[in-house]
């Protein structure tokens, strides 16, 4: 524990009075290094580091630095195993089956990734559940991996219970999150990464603060009445899947891929990112990679994608739009942004990182 | 022309003034007998009519006999090839690409399905993609098929442009569907098969004729601005995603499997089923089987869907539900009841497909 940093502490200058602007790359060096001192091997690690600081690069703060507090006690209590072991217990020429061992979920999913892409460079497509594994972040991490190598990629996962399925009003399943990336030539790739709730707890409690009402379908009461009174989010009411019953039809799809057919847990079977922290979540994952010149030629794939992009986006617009964008164009945006002038990340999230960083002895210095 | 009714025409029992029941497998015979007069071979003949009956037989009448009408005039006009070859153009292990030379949707889908399926078999997960292809009816047909194998079943499409996308108003998509499927042991399988739209136009056309104020979030009028105006689907307004940019997205996956990977045909290169009759419509289609075997035991598999089904079956209910119902179980039970006592069919419907068989030189005798 005396041990100096590995990364000096990034340095935090104040943006406004409530939040500092961050070198991502710094960030990332320092969020690897808090990571080895729970335990997790260097190269572990870093992966765990970049998916979780790639995600406020994204803007995507719900997670990003806000979870590394509760990784590191989980990773001190027992709940996330420092050490992931990839554990492929039934494999075939395009699918792959990996106990995670209560491994770091973005490490496995990470893992699962390549290997689908490396099955898929041989037959075209692949698959590889997980079971066994934790909180994997943000799913257009691994999406992109395989975009990279000129694939579409597919992600989901499931997640402790926090939604009822349709009709009911017994927690069971949550807005379960589907990712799709797919390359195109001069234009970003489209990364889609959408939970399949018609809104996120982030958004309705701003509606709270600010003593809006919620658009219909959004939320509703404990009863499961709708409701446009956006203070039941945190007093047992429940955000709507998006399409009713379609969407819960699509959760359930997510739910089945990454908890039955990898014979992981379900339902009530696993334990949120907050409780517990002794005890493993037990999340699935379900992971796909399309090579794309097993259809068709990848090159003029990549010009096709763009020639519809551009059909898109010279739509005539609807009345408040200023232009069509892509799916995971808006993170592109920001992404490009923080690379270039840092992140701006909450002062009370980075004063979390900073005490739990103390607490694994490293020196943090001043700050705030 | 002069050759008598290979099959009977079915018994049309009048059922209230403006409905017949029919015996679905009479049914089924007499539109075979009526798709092998217009020049299709006597089994993909059979896979149509089992295709379009089997859409009535689950209640979902938008996409059985009402579509018959069309097909043949297109099968006449030179708009579906009557001959459906399966010509394999790019091939690997887990994968083919299909060039359907304009045949009939319904043929080259479930060729397509099969073929996955024997893949897969081999590999744990394949994917069929399919251009210059036709209007496919519903994809709820082709999952099942890989559920009959033990396997989960995934099948998409485009379709021709009706919807634009989102923050657009120039109609480049459709509220395109998704359809999964997947095994259980004592219950019935899941079956989804959601269009990715808000509502059908059917529906909103439900509302105009009772005079009804659309829910938010289901349309907008011409110019894009929301409306609960239902007579806007017939004015130039349209339905709008499930959950706004996040169905926009699936679609646009939907889409790029269908109409990209296949290097077929997107957008405003598509033709709508009752437009330009001569024309091929040149839809493009994506299906995909994943092997439970090559992730876990299909037994046991089997029982863990039973257990999550009771599971979601056993929750509380929210007012005004009697039950937790599965997707697609509610067309298992009209089916059962279509079965076992006959499918009801508008009258109008079937007078429609009466004058079709008989201008393709089928007797149809007394009827309404």
């Amino acid at each position: 524990m005396s041990e100096p940093n590995a990364a000096p502490v990034p340095r935090l200058s104040p943006e406004g009075s409530d939040a500092y602007r961050i070198d991502p790359n710094a960030l990332e060096a320092f969020v690897a290094d808090m990571l080895r001192r729970t335990g997790v091997p260097a190269e572990d690690a870093a992966i765990a580091a970049a998916s979780l600081v790639g995600a406020d690069v994204r803007g995507m703060n719900s997670h990003g630095m806000i979870r590394l507090p509760v990784y590191v006690r989980r990773l001190k209590a027992g709940g996330f195993n420092p050490v992931t072991t990839v554990n492929v217990v039934r494999e075939g020429p395009s699918t792959a089956l990996i106990d995670g061992g209560n491994g770091l979920g973005s490490v496995l999913t990470t893992r699962a990734m390549d290997l689908a892409v490396q099955k898929a460079r041989s037959t075209g497509i692949a698959a590889v559940g997980i079971r066994n594994s934790n909180h994997n972040g943000e799913n257009a991490f691994y999406v992109q991996r395989a975009v990279a190598q000129d694939m579409i990629g597919i992600a989901t996962t499931n997640g402790s219970p926090i939604m009822p399925v349709w009709g009911g009003r017994t927690p069971l399943t949550g807005p379960l999150p589907i990712a799709i990336g797919v390359p195109a030539k001069r234009h970003r790739p489209i990364v889609l990464d959408a939970a399949l709730g018609m809104s996120s707890r982030g958004k309705i409690l701003y509606y709270a603060e600010k003593g809006m009402e919620l658009p219909e379908g959004w939320l509703v009461d404990a009863e499961g009445e709708p409701t446009r009174d956006p203070n039941w989010v945190r007093k047992g009411g429940w955000i709507l899947p998006i399409g009713g019953h379609k969407g819960f039809g699509l959760i359930l799809a997510c739910e089945i891929l990454s908890g039955l057919l990898t014979g992981g847990s379900f339902g009530t079977e696993l334990t949120n990112l907050y409780d517990d922290l002794d005890t493993p979540q037990r999340n699935g994952h379900f992971v796909a990679a399309i090579d794309i010149a097993a259809f068709t030629d990848v090159a003029s794939f990549k010009a096709r994608m763009d020639e519809y992009i551009e059909m898109m986006k010279a739509s005539e617009l609807v009345p408040g739009t200023d232009e069509i964008l892509m799916p995971g164009e808006i993170e592109f945006r920001k992404a490009d942004d923080a690379r270039a002038n840092g992140i701006v990340l909450a002062r009370n999230v980075m004063d979390e990182v900073l005490a739990a960083a103390r607490e694994l002895g490293l020196e943090t210095g001043e700050t705030a």
